[in-house]
């Protein structure tokens, strides 16, 4: 088990020292579950009251709280508390799972295949021809990625996913288990007979950025031509699907369970919480926040802030929803 | 083909019979689908009129409804016909898929993992170091189970299911295929320069109760710190989503495609329906019922049943639904 | 790289050649990115404004369009451009990932299984007992097929997909990574004493019909008894939910992240736009279409199309939206 003393914590958050520092560090917790030889945090005035009750030795406290912390403990007076805490629960990340060898003997990997140095792959993987891995890459036990994919350096790509052929991946990217890339994209057509039904064939790829991380079972398609795209920075949560051909701008948050249909366009920092969806050609502007559960389907501006279905200014839909409520409570 | 004679059926479901109860039975089936040798049910008045044209041998049938099973067919009258029907599927259960050795040679088990007695591994499955697996567990193929984590006896996980390190399962539990436990949660902050995304390191883990089942698809999420935790026989259908540090109760029963965000708590004996979602860090009596699709974004007391986006009592939800819909046809 | 020369092109659309038709085509991509060897459509008028500064060689047009190719350019006039789009698309259509045996050595066949001429089948693939491949089915690696299941021939399996036993898949099916399909249906009874769950066997089966496509990540659960079972030709994108003893018609088309709860019926031919959800035992007629995200909690009579939630006729539904829009502008 890691541990660390409160001075060695604060040499990385950079906070200012109050109390009793001697204590020694073996884990973060929050502030009702720590226990003696936890650090934990306290970033809001409302968790301040929780501090005596606690068992923790140490926290992390915003710099405008004015508590103290009492003879035996020790408080890290910081700015930001969300940033130090993140920084400390680094510091107590344990070790990931171990690779007895770089290459596990039951790994299939194609003989035209390139993998990079120092990189680390798992039993049972399976990685086709033509394939490019760069250096320091990590792919767990049974993954599969397909024929004449890259894979930039420093990426983790979890158990259980699947890159389809000809996908390319950036560096510094994290894939959580059971993600599948680049299958066809959901495309059809009534045939000549006015009766069957013709698949469009997908020919296009998927292109993902750097430092992305997608969720566990989240499914990106493959474009009907050209490319589906994600940008640089761009974090995708559990379950997400993203359909063939949208391009999905830099630095934007996908949260779980949400739905992209094809030819989607979002622009930069888009934020989507929960359960929300968009409709098939639609384009979403920079900066552009989405409500949970909302159902898009209109382009939406940069800046905006959306919510309901259909997705208007969030405070239309707040007045929609007052308006019913009162309408209910008086019927 | 397992077949049973209608006087056995009766010695595990206990009921009372009448009629002709000397056929043989060799399936349970609906009332309209059956076969000259299954056996049916009718729980309900309104399945009664079937009877006649069913070409089934015998029915479970409710001990409340009075007609009779004629000259050459069988009653089993019960109390419960769901709970019999239930006993009678167990009874024609067929065999699980065979493993030909109990642990298949091409399954990779790190020198360091534990196997209970009785357990079955199947092929291409992966067992990291230091994973502890109890008596009687059965793990089809393609399974991979990484460093560090505990499996409770007679727990059965079907094939594709990814167990990310240090996480800890139940005994009976079932996970169907292609379940993914322990993907880091979804947590950024904005960077301290206010333009990049800082990743929080999730260095806790997932702990899950006794008797739990997870449907195809379904990911749980592991905590910041901690653990999200499942409590013991709780019932997860296929894609759901779970995220970090959710505190889920015992008993609770979750239906498919919802979706549950970071640090939402769950009493007991809750009823999610299909799509519903939960906002994070919400709390969730007790009994609480939420209906399907709903968007739960407050707290809920026990016992209550909720529906709509925002979810409030059902109730109001029906009148907001009535009023919305008379205004519509008058205008 | 494929390339065709603009005559190659036209004997499979079989148009109406304009223009200089000297190029050779070495891809089809949409009007604003279409490079100086691609091929390009322009199916709407509105498109056609594009075409002057687009760097296309070619383009299929629709026939009732009037503009001129231009000197050195080359129009293919056609009654339908998405039918011919996906002819084009389909003759520069890629090689599929390669397999050098056509099994692969660490692919692990039930001595019992029987495979069919002309089959593939990928690393690390498990193939149980009495499975019954039929001829020229592609399994890509990481794939689960357990005991007793037929797969029909000419069908595709991508990676990480996973049939449980005894389920039946028919002829030129495609389905995408990380299916899952055979996985017990969420059905629990209360227990005899008020407090218990009783988890109810599914002792049924999946019946998968000829020409379905199934999304990645997509989920479909066995019968209780019987079969859930999928129509001819229907195609369900990513990450859809098909509950126990689902009876889906022929020629349906299911969009991303729907979710369909047990026993539900749906008639031929219908389409369910993404993020729609069907409650239990509902039944839907021939021809209905469900809009994105709509709730159906109501039987829903052939042709009809439905909205909302709960979804009832479009018409309705528009009319609702439009009403409270005034009343939250006027309050």
């Amino acid at each position: 088990m890691k541990s660390f003393s409160i001075l060695e914590i604060n040499e990385v958050v950079k906070g200012i020292l109050t109390g009793n520092t001697s204590h020694r560090i073996t884990g973060a917790e929050q502030i009702k579950l720590a226990r003696e030889t936890h650090i934990t945090f306290i970033g809001n005035k409302k968790f301040a009251p929780l501090w005596n009750a606690s068992k923790a030795a140490a926290a992390l406290i915003d710099e405008t709280i004015t508590i103290e912390p009492g003879e035996n403990r020790a408080f890290i007076k910081v700015k930001n508390v969300d940033l130090a805490m993140a920084l400390v629960l680094e510091l107590f990340t344990p070790e990931p799972p171990v690779f007895d060898t770089n290459i596990h003997p039951t790994a299939v990997i194609h003989s035209t295949a390139s993998i990079g140095n120092g990189c680390k792959i798992g039993a049972g993987t399976y990685i086709g021809a033509h394939v490019k891995i760069n250096d320091n890459v990590i792919i767990y036990p049974n993954v599969t990625i397909l024929d004449e994919c890259t894979i930039g350096r420093n990426t983790i790509i979890w158990s259980g996913t699947v890159i389809r052929e000809r996908c390319q991946v950036g560096a510094y990217c994290i894939f959580h288990p059971n993600v599948s890339i680049g299958g066809d994209g959901f495309g059809y057509r009534p045939g000549a007979d006015g009766k069957s039904i013709v698949k469009i064939p997908h020919i296009g790829i998927v292109i993902i950025g750097n430092a992305v991380e997608l969720g566990s079972g989240t499914c990106i398609d493959r474009g009907k031509f050209s490319a589906t795209t994600i940008g640089d920075g761009t974090k995708i949560d559990n379950l997400v699907q993203i359909g063939h051909n949208c391009q999905i701008g830099r630095m934007c948050l996908i949260a779980g369970s949400c739905g992209i249909a094809g030819s989607v366009t979002l622009g930069d920092g888009v934020i989507m919480a929960g359960q929300a969806g968009i409709k098939d050609h639609v384009t979403i502007g920079n900066g552009v926040k989405i409500g949970g559960g909302a159902g898009v389907i209109n382009d939406i501006p940069d800046g905006e802030t959306v919510l309901g279905y259909p997705a208007v200014n969030y405070r239309e839909t707040l007045k929609q929803w007052a308006v019913l409520k009162k309408l209910a409570r008086n019927s």
